[in-house]
């Protein structure tokens, strides 16, 4: 297995447990503004590719259209570590990706993906109620069609090119870099 | 005050408490690829800037050097909360911020800013006893010179344009968009 990701892998089941894994993605608009919002690692391959869900609608998704480029930072505060991976983050739209992660989805989770674009304005009152009415409907949506999720739903890959991991208990902290180029042999850089 | 930014400041009190504020700070590099790393939330003005302290030598500097844009995001575990605090980050050279921020700083990190440039490759054995012997005299040089910042040393600005929160407690989720340019009104969004 490749260093990093035994060293990352490691430290995640340390710091998160069977908690969800949440880090930042951070992406660059079309007009090359800086965006960086939570996600939830769903899994992470043998291979060190890094697989999140999410909505095609989503901002992110449209980011990443334009430009592939993401790095994803994870900081885990009791072991004071932080870990940067950075690559071209694409959509997987093989059916067997998308079922296989769809499956493993909560019924609250699934559901988000049968509400309306993320991101474009709520109308208070009159909305909530739609919500509520689009919920049961959606709801029943979701029990029919539990094995095939929506073309709302799509699987995120990161593959890396580049990593770093921050230890901040050490004196100086240790910071090593990792590239993909360089066969993924670590090297020590200054913190 | 603000409506987001009391919103902000009583959840990170109550989620952090007196320990450190830390985000990951989006950016764009000079060749538009996406970047993020934890930051320590310095200060919080009145008016609702960020304060970040950094090296002038360190990834981030360079490229708002290019590319200005950053967003702050913020994850706070326990309350289920997410802040996104977008717009442009600067660096304030003024005299009195930099002696400010420098006077609120451990001698431990205060010690950082005179070490070898952040992200440069560091030599395995003979490194680290130049370390020790380079730390030896900066640690004298920090007491002497406590009272002035060495030029490494960098006030670094956020000035918000967008904030967004997300409350995933509520059901469905409640996301809330406010922007400088609408009067920093609050603006019901889809999450």
């Amino acid at each position: 297995m490749l260093k990093w990701l035994s060293v990352f892998q490691s430290a995640l089941a340390r710091e998160f447990g069977d908690r969800a894994t949440i880090g930042v993605l951070a992406t660059v608009s079309p007009d090359n503004a800086a965006a960086g919002r939570c996600v939830v690692l769903r899994e992470l391959t043998a291979d060190g590719r890094l697989i999140f869900t999410t909505d095609v609608r989503s901002e992110k998704v449209h980011h990443l259209e334009t430009n592939p480029s993401a790095e994803c930072v994870f900081w885990l505060p009791t072991l004071r570590l932080q870990f940067r991976i950075a690559g071209d983050a694409t959509i997987d739209a093989t059916t067997a990706t998308r079922s296989h992660q769809w499956s493993k989805l909560s019924p609250a989770t699934r559901f988000t993906f049968y509400g309306p674009p993320p991101g474009t304005k709520r109308e208070s009152s009159t909305d909530r109620t739609n919500d509520t009415n689009s919920k049961n409907q959606s709801v029943q949506s979701v029990k029919s069609v539990d094995d095939s999720p929506p073309p709302s739903f799509a699987v995120l890959v990161l593959s890396p090119i580049r990593v770093e991991s921050l230890d901040l208990t050490t004196d100086p902290h240790t910071r090593t870099q990792f590239a993909r180029q360089d066969g993924w042999r670590p090297v020590a850089i200054h913190p």
